[in-house]
């Protein structure tokens, strides 16, 4: 079951630089984890914005809560969620039914 | 190049049934024409919305221009537009580096 | 699985009354069979307001849709959707520690 | 009487971690509380958000605002209220008439 | 148990004279009628605007509901709900002190 | 001459408790003495916020001011401000015309 | 007593001419009959708006909102109103003084 | 003078399609002839979107709405005017200083 | 040429008194300064707010952003610029043509 | 391919100014040099803005939120991006034709 999640990442002034490369680093490497258990199929730079926006793959909204109220980022980000349904127009569906 | 469109229809509720089913018609083969050809490689339904959330893949702004401008829908669309990057903790980025 | 659903309704003033009554009607039919079915277990007046806030259950986001889009309201409708988890402090899971 | 009410929390980057898990206990503690004297009937998490969606079943505004002010998240929480009324669709009115 | 309520009226341009007249005068002599009773227990314009500020004193949020959606108006209108609880610096406390 | 006045809280999670206690001591003093005086007809606390909606009655704008920037919580507030007019519907109308 | 006012003006597209160029001309006239009274001190049209911002000088808010809703446009704008205090660096306060 | 211009387009579904080919060509017409005359140096197409952004170049403010109040599409456009001034980083300023 | 300008004040919580007082001692001087100079024709305070509707007579939009941007409140302002036109219902009109 | 960007900067109040002023040069210098090679073919400063309006021109959207993440005052900036295309009206396209 897919959603579409917007992150925006606001990260303090005065954060330490120290601080701030770990969670870096935690969060990518959280992320590049989820994306290849197939959990996040996709992840784009909304460009000139210090957001992403990504596609998440899981079983449920309880998953999906889990999945990013762990996100080292997480205290430091604003999140809107979308959740996806099959587009009637989707040729996906085509296939299906050949 | 990848641009998020989020559109979202808005039809007179006073519309012709005929003409209406004419442009979803043509809406639909329009759409289909273009995920076939890999203009527009994504489109979601956004769930309990007459919206869809789509990713677009074209050469350069007037081609994407072009592309939507051309939707029979979109003279009842609320269209946005967000140009993608590709995102630092991308795996694609490891797979190209190996 | 929860979703909160926001419906507020916006009739044309100059709706025909028959068409009017016939729609809500078959609006009242629909909510009440998915009540029934525990689908819709909740559905309540947003006081002074014509909205509802309703919660949902279904197994996934076509399912949502699909429930949704088939309100014969729908068309005269603007839906806000919010997927819902577990919350930690819910005392269920005290329950079922037990 | 029920109330819609969302909370969104918004804690200083820079708490203490002794004094946020003590809030965050009593928090709890006082929620729960309230949950099992049958006050605040519904809880849920908003997926992807820091912010719960709950109703609670007060007698009067007066004891709506007591029970929320007294919430030790209070102070770094942005609420949201809307009062709630029978819906004329709602099939416990079936009930009643039988 | 008071409730602010904001109510803004828009009355579609081509309404007809006759019909918009009726409407106006049923809504005031509704309006009187539930002020002379102590539901209604104020009503102020908001200055430059077709938009009034009222209070309503009601028992509970059904019987809000009710008063409102019963309004002459209420389709026209776009109404804003604010339950009010009392003010611990309100002098009116002072006096049941004592 | 009457203004709604909404006035929102806002105060800094850090503010020592001693000064917050004063000002909040000095804030209900000086609310008190405008209400016994009548500038200050009502006040009422929004629900679930730190808010209240309250009524003003001045002789013009400048007192307006006046009174509501000598407000000791005046630099944590955010203030919005309605002038009110004699609604056509009020009953006192009703009672001056006999 | 001033009011800032902000004028934003909507017409139908479908209005009958005669119709619009009486009401315009009434418009007009009725504004210019407040300005040589002193009623309507300034009167600025938004570079590149259907809008104007005006300054009224009135007695209290029962006149403001009489010398507004009698506007002929008045049932075709959307109208903000801010009322405007003496500011405490206003160089008329100075010549006051001396 | 520049002043950057945002313009977003909003015709009517139902409008005659020779009154709006006609529009469209006086429109055309009269961007393109002040285009040439230097007072509109810039035009682009906001891709996806029925809108420009422009840059106009006018001697001053009353220029300014006249010049964008005679757009044949006036009457439907949606406009939101910015006066810009010179960047002290503009490359420009180097150029006038050498 | 005239522009609209609303200023509104943000001041830090925990600014140092004697910075704040320079600081508005020097915000006054330079604008009585502009105002005796003919820049700053009107200043008025929104009422209840720290904030000023303004209307700034300069020769362009570079000398705008100059009188602005050497405001000493300039760094906690929001500023919100309005160019300002002739209104062609404007009485002083009547006057030039006789 | 342009891209119109809307650059708003917040610094902190409590900047060091020889970090700030640092960072200031550093920008001014980066954009120049950017201006000079052609990627930033336009920059306007929003009168009365801490604000610039620029037009970027690059090869792609990797490209764009390369030239805009390594801003010096990236971090301290809120921007907006709009993809821009070719307008059918600009009379370089008559230029081409021709």
């Amino acid at each position: 079951m897919l959603f579409a999640v917007k992150m925006d990442v606001h990260l303090p002034a005065d954060m330490d630089p120290d601080v701030k490369a770990d969670i870096l680093a935690r969060e990518k490497a959280y992320s590049q984890k989820l994306q290849k258990s197939g959990v996040w199929p996709h992840i784009w730079r909304c460009a000139g914005q210090y957001s992403n926006l990504s596609v998440l793959d899981v079983d449920d909204n309880d998953r999906l809560h889990e999945v990013l109220s762990q996100l080292p980022l997480f205290p430091y980000m604003n999140i809107e969620v979308t959740p996806l349904a099959t587009h009637p127009s989707d040729i996906a569906l085509l296939e299906q039914d050949s």
